[in-house]
């Protein structure tokens, strides 16, 4: 199985940014543990990241027939991008989303997802861990 | 006359994407049918999509002085984009606001359109009619 | 084809009433207007005005079987009568809203139509041109 | 005892609307049955329906003295007619108020009565089951 | 100067209707003693009442060119009747609101006038005296 | 048939409690009046009572199966138990809401149920006679 | 008769303040036409203006066995002082609320007043009339 | 480690219960496969179901000191239980919560949990394997 | 005097949790400390203890008669319990609400108490001190 | 200990103002017994009352260094007065607020506390002998 | 040019009030500083400091015709009251509003400002420098 | 010390759109006047400009370690941007907002920025000066 991971804005700096919240290792170690991860039970990952709402949408777009799911972490475009959620509505690839930090704990704009009711599912909360399990629910 | 037709986030996606609601054409075969009525009438069309918020905004910017009118389908940013709604106040070519659903009708969350206050008129709900209908209202 | 203009109230001041939003012209003008456009290309209005709300809903009711369409302008009914709400959800004939103004553009009270969920589509802004937008639905 | 029956807006085309939700059988014939159910237990039934706010309002105010109670359904104006509210609140005729389907559990709009806090009890949900119980309850 | 007084719904009930709040006098008794009020002064007054929303819409429309001023006591449609506050808005003879009751003082839904903000005036809570205050002010 | 008659919280309290608002016969007594109402028509009750919301839950899921039908007051907890209103959609056994009160009529955290939307249909304001109009709704 | 008129916080402004709204005569233009117009139907006036909250409390308390009425325009603080509210309820000198300008027809924070329901009734929106009205309000 | 399953309100019902939602299998069997999953990777699981509030709440009281982890399905408790979540609060015992159903894509009541913010993570709508990634959670 | 004092859910767990918040003080040794302090002015206490919601209101409800006043401290139930509300409401035995916090300093679900208006008084804030205050209170 | 006990607006009007709410001492009845009771137990009070918000915060301020605690009933300022609010925190001798009336149970706009969040702890209810349960809880 | 430093409420407290917020230097001591800064570009300044909101609107009153700007910071009472907000509005003087902390990252009830839209600008967070921003935008 | 000076979307256009809020100065012209001043005082700016949320997001945290301030003007997206936010909050170097028109004073959808609480300080309404002064607040 072919799975895409996608990250959303900032979390480019994840390693160096508020370090309490989201841990001091960076996004191109958890990438690559994951990827470690993945291949030792025979999947392949790849990965998109950026900062730009349209072009995950379009990352979005292009998964579809390309890969068999795709783990998503919007970042702070999980909370209003009407956009990113139509376009997981339109496509048939289905997306996991993933927050490193329990979202539904932490201030008032950070409570919702706008993402979350066209996701097969959500995982919240557990760190870098957040990312295994999600790539575990294409499996268990 | 000279029209731009600027389409927004996931509508590249028509005819693939939720077709119950946006029909089975693509945009290309309906961007063509509406520039065959336009070249019958004896007017210019010419086509822009982007899923990138900030790049619709560039497009209408620049459209000033080059394009008579626009019929803008700006998808989902319609419902937050404040900066769409700038830039649609700061320049002084006419734009038409269209929507292939009626949006009035759909989630809370798409029942509103920030942009429509600086349009000088909206089309709702009557699927690619609903561009033909925006385009004649220039002429009318 | 048949089709049926319902005007809801206040809608016989149009011409006197607030020219700047809603032009010069009576509504038996535009009335004249329409009819001759649509003669034109062979078909048949009919013309109904009423105050009261309740008539408006015996309108509708009763144009079912006898009109292949119907154009409606509620007027201020648009925004709260759930009773006409109803009486479209519960008839067969395709209805199309229409507003003169934008109402998504002025005030709070005005920015909400609770028939837009029932009609086929629904056209705002275009002055007197709605209803001849609205007429070309039927038949694009 | 005799006892007045009002329909309200849209009651009139019970029986071809929406049949999922009110059933296949007209007002007249529902009409007549709970004729028959009252006259075998020796009561006289009156009947009044109207698509008109301010006619409900006349109507039960007219019943005043010539009537021992009145089963109302307001149809849509339940949700915000004051008017009718207020009518009710002036006359001394006992209102039992009357929905064929239970209005809590639809839209939000349809969600609450303006009308129930000045009637004597209110029955909601149980189809043209729904009248005959709402006779039972003034004798009971 | 010819004033005309329009009464809207259940006002016709007034003297029967919850005396504590309205007081015993029926509305034919206020509108005799506000009669002679103005004749002593000089002046004309018509009355009209109607329980029918569109018919106060009508006559406030019909004012227009033959009345000098209109007060106006619209009953429970102050509350939401935006049919009403536009036909005010739409007509040039000046309208001066009036409630028997402080609105501003009873129950939540009664607290608002949709009518206020198109109206030269409005006079609240003097019982019958709300008439004879809200006349005067057309010739202070 | 065999209905069982379900009373949720304080409601063991009738007939001491407010008795302005809940009467002064006991639950037992209405009870007994009930159960000689049903077997008069040659029908089976049975009863029961507590003041504990997951105790409610279990007795409507026991039900199913052994009663043909649920006639439940859940007293207070109707307002916020969506633990009860689950159950209710879980089991395949039709519910009757019931409330003495009128509770559209009275504070603002008591005009709603959470119940009514999975509840069969509801009987509201009409004292001890709510729950025979209940019962008489499994039979008409 | 004795009537106490109280102004509140920055009606001393009057005359040169937003002329639009307040006219342009000053307050002490105002009350002098107040006081000759009273004197001449053989009524005393008295004056009290006050920018502080606290200080228009003491006045109203200070009234109560000294006037027969107060006339009073609190000016902003009558959208949120329920500090002058609690003091009109807890004396028993009847207060009429005046405002020159419609408040139900201004800014939001503007459309309500917190007075209102402990006043003996309110004139809104005649200008500098809404004082002359409120007077005469203690003698029809 | 020893890890406690608690399930609260309703879902004894599960592999009856809304089976196009919760699945055809019931508590028991995925209590089984989970336990069979566990002890594979040499940890011990106890379960506990109720379908009252207050035993949940003593459920997790007592789990301190003798487990090492909660997995906490609360079912419809999730949504209000403010006791619950308080619970969690004053324990150390790590809980993680679960739902089968994403509920954040279901009817708005549900598209809260008050307990989120107080858990170590919230794994959503994957069905019974939500048990499992949390499950997992503790060991990753 | 007779005094009943009654512990919401999660009291049990005063001393070990949140020390910052509630003391180091079990529940027990408070109990014992306030007995002594009542035994010494020749008062008699009793106490209750549950995390159950119902069984709570069954405590209240059988105090009646049998103890001259509560002092209750519902825990997080006061916030939400609607069912323990009508309860006080039912009876006729005065009771006291107390909270070691201040609720009204937390977080927004718990700045509100759904009890107040049907509790005698309130003492909130002072940590054990507030039930020392709350048996105060029978007897100044 | 020296504590001055603050009364905000209104509130020297108690004995005359709304009786039934608050009782028929005036405030310097109600003070002296205070006093006396102060003095059996050798601690010392001071008073203070003003109408004005601003006088209230100054006597706050200027109770630092010179007070042990403040007692204070800040009458209708404690539902808006932020600025109160803000001396409170700014200070460092302790503040409990008090109530004669149950606020909690009263109007809307009654029902909550601006103060209470940087108060010590709050008494709510208890006529005049909240003052006296105010003052011991500095000694308890 | 002759600019009024106006500090309202608490703010003579500065240097020892919240020091983390509000840094150690005591009103004066910036004022001086201020002074100073602005002598050496050949400026006055004047200082007004009170805790009464209607002496705030007094100062602001008199200070037309006599002051060429207003450096205003109102305090707590920035964020409710509307009488200063309308002294703004009524004199022609520019008044500049200026916070030390950043208002809109605090607390909720912290978060507006209603003098924002009448004031000339705001400059907020940069604490005691704010004053100096402020001063400076009158030469720029 | 190195300052960058970011525009976001539609501030391009400066000069030419809606030129009574936004002055007839082009951005490259107020940039130049802005490089002088700092110049001047022998500091050092960099200029960036997008209309593309994303793009913004990036400048700022590439920022970090190459300049010691950010003076942002993030157009449209100060009203919505959590992503903006988020760099904001997850970069050292100190950001200070400013907008030319005061924010706080026109639509209601502009009156907020999410982006203040993560702010240094925030500088509204000065039109070009608001970039002078942001300026400024690093040196003063």
């Amino acid at each position: 199985m072919k799975i895409l991971v996608i990250n959303g804005v900032n979390l480019n700096l994840t390693g160096s940014r508020e370090q309490d919240i989201y841990g001091e290792e960076t996004l191109e170690e958890i990438d690559a543990q994951l990827e470690a991860f993945a291949a030792e039970k025979g999947h392949t990952l790849a990965f998109f990241q950026s900062n730009i709402e349209g072009e995950l949408c379009t990352a979005i777009q292009e998964a579809e027939g390309r890969y068999d799911g795709i783990v998503l972490n919007a970042g702070a475009y999980s909370h209003y991008s009407i956009a990113i959620r139509d376009t997981i509505a339109a496509v048939r690839v289905p997306v996991v989303e993933v927050h490193m930090s329990n979202i539904l704990a932490r201030e008032d704009f950070r409570r919702c997802s706008v993402l979350a009711d066209v996701c097969k599912g959500t995982v919240l909360g557990f760190g870098k861990k957040s990312y295994f399990l999600a790539f575990e629910s294409f499996f268990l």
